[in-house]
């Protein structure tokens, strides 16, 4: 069925997130108030649980999703009130601002921190990753798996493999906010213990969800916490509702967004229906595509190398005499909007652009080639 | 400009919120991707707090507008562990369910709670609350303004005058969850310190953002709290990132809910356009008129008085020998859903019907009272 809302002509938003929209999730948007406890809305939240254990392709009835309003930032509230407890260690690979941030949020709670820092557009190395597990026992190692300030992505596979190796106990928490529905993810099998993301990047779907999937031995922590941290962040007061709606009747913590979650649902469904791998690919392609052009044009990424770099979104350095308000500038009067620097060491020295969802399919990522090529011979450079 | 969004026919939600929806606030939920950053998105969130200060009429440049992707729930815990802490005394006027989670949610920061409880359809009287006051000194005193599970409306301004005679230090914390848009409130005259709400009820935007307004000494206390009990829920965090919106700048701690809050500010832009005073003495009138045609049917509403009874919502018992489960389902059936009970004392003796916002404009009062009347009827009911 056609659908029967077409989104108007607008300023393209080509920043890691928010993304831009498909018609069919925008119109969900929109759809009349529902009770939350309704027939019809039961139905979406049961589908849109099942459907995230597939966009996470675990087959484990024990693993655990959640759909709360909130965003990434509340995701990380969840992991760090929940998944840990004062005075408890926890290993922070940081490969940028959002790997700092998820330190910030542990600290809130008295877990002592240890982070090991990437050079900025590098990943942290596995040797480092097993020798700080050799001489500390760590309750929980964070890894971001694409840091949005950077665009550089962790090969969480190989790490979980080696934290499963050297220290099976110690909990693995994946900041996924910008790589789950753009990185390949398998969570059952790489033996990952809780990944969150936020509705607004590679899912497709607007902000105001936090969005996230625990083990089953993340889920028996926190339902045997005797005390949570927080109230809003309690993974155990949500766990029972989200039990409740997957299994077809409402339950109640605080009111869901519903439309929001609609929205979702349908997102995910034309994710599923593409299939997830093929989404993967057609994203990989593009991102590849990009950054080729790129380096045709003379232009440096963030990443150190190709291996390091999502496929979700591409940091470029500015070329040496453009300065880059002015080139963002140009850009958005071609009617497109990419992001500025947020990496404290190069900041003001590169900028960001996100081509996950929709973008890679309706030729977004070529209009911003395009528009760059423009604004960057207006500023007079050459290659 | 006449929307281009016109709703489809749909099950109308009467339910004490999710609240019925205009079409103006559906369209805008659908709004094309913005940048949090964007100029476009700026502006819409400067109006959006820039409107909330007048729905509290406040005109405080110090009092602190808040809106977070979230629900009531969380302005419970931004209240419990920002606005106190570890070992201080809260005194909490339970009028029923939702002010008994309230004070849980305290409990979860080690704050020492205590409860005076009004009996089913009641409110807490003044007497007693003196009396709390003059035995014991307490850091905040927590009211629900309109409890939804009774649909029982205290008096907050009585009730304030009160606590700044007899205890002027102690913080006037409201749950105005079922209030805010519905009943009046003026937060700078009457000496409230925080109130809270979320979207979905009498302000009319879908749900998914927890609202919240601070007073100058509310703001002092968030500010100079050296550590925040929690991450996402911290008012410290979430203040620099308010006051830049409103300055006409973004500001970071997680990507806002861009588009219910586009959805937000139209919603609350129909209630300014036409004036607040004027929309609450509406609804007032539809919910005055609701109850007079309930007790010519011969039904007894929850609330003891007129009075103590909300406008916003209605409370109604069902009459002897009508089965509860029968008469909702009736009323589902005729395209209407209403609420069941959810205070743990009369649970299955009672319903709720929400008549707020567009509800109270579009005649959907009259017809739930139309399929009321029919149900009852059907199953045998005379008055």
């Amino acid at each position: 069925m056609s659908c029967p809302y077409k989104q108007p002509a607008h300023q393209l938003t080509m920043i890691p997130g928010p993304i831009e929209f498909s018609d069919e999730v925008l119109y969900a948007m929109s759809t009349p108030s529902q009770s939350h406890t309704s027939t019809e809305f039961v139905a979406t939240f049961l589908s849109t649980l099942k459907q995230l254990r597939k966009i996470f392709k675990s087959t484990d009835p024990k693993a655990q999703p959640y759909v709360v309003a909130g965003s990434g930032t509340l995701g990380w509230d969840m992991a760090a009130s929940s998944l840990l407890e004062a005075g408890d260690k926890a290993l922070v690979l940081s490969t940028g601002f959002f790997s700092d941030s998820f330190a910030e949020a542990l600290r809130v709670y008295d877990i002592n921190v240890d982070v090991i820092s990437a050079p900025v557009g590098d990943v942290v190395p596995l040797a480092k990753v097993a020798e700080a597990l050799q001489k500390t026992k760590y309750q929980a190692i964070t890894i971001t798996h694409v840091d949005t300030s950077t665009a550089v992505v962790s090969d969480i596979k190989a790490i979980a493999a080696k934290v499963r190796e050297l220290s099976p106990e110690t909990l693995i928490i994946i900041d996924g906010v910008c790589s789950v529905g753009a990185e390949d993810i398998e969570f059952d099998s790489w033996g990952l213990d809780y990944v969150l993301t936020g509705s607004q990047k590679a899912l497709g779907c607007p902000a105001g969800l936090s969005i996230s999937f625990a083990s089953a031995r993340a889920q028996a922590k926190v339902l045997s916490r005797a005390k949570p941290a927080t109230f809003f962040a309690s993974m155990k007061r949500w766990t029972p509702v989200m039990q409740a709606y997957e299994a077809g009747s409402g339950a109640y913590f605080a009111t869901p967004a519903i439309q929001t979650i609609t929205a979702l649902n349908v997102a995910l469904k034309q994710i599923l229906d593409e299939g997830l791998d093929a989404r993967l690919a057609k994203q990989a392609q593009v991102s590849d595509k990009f950054k080729q052009d790129l380096a045709s044009l003379g232009l440096q990424i963030v990443p150190v190398s190709t291996k390091v770099a999502a496929h979700g979104l591409t940091g470029i350095y500015f070329p040496e005499g453009v300065a880059g308000g002015d080139l963002l500038a140009k850009i958005a009067g071609k009617g497109i909007n990419v992001a500025g620097g947020i990496h404290k060491d190069i900041k003001t020295k590169y900028f960001r652009v996100g081509h996950m969802g929709v973008s890679a399919y309706r030729g977004d990522v070529g209009l911003v080639l395009q528009a760059l090529k423009e604004a960057l011979a207006e500023l007079g450079y050459k290659k």
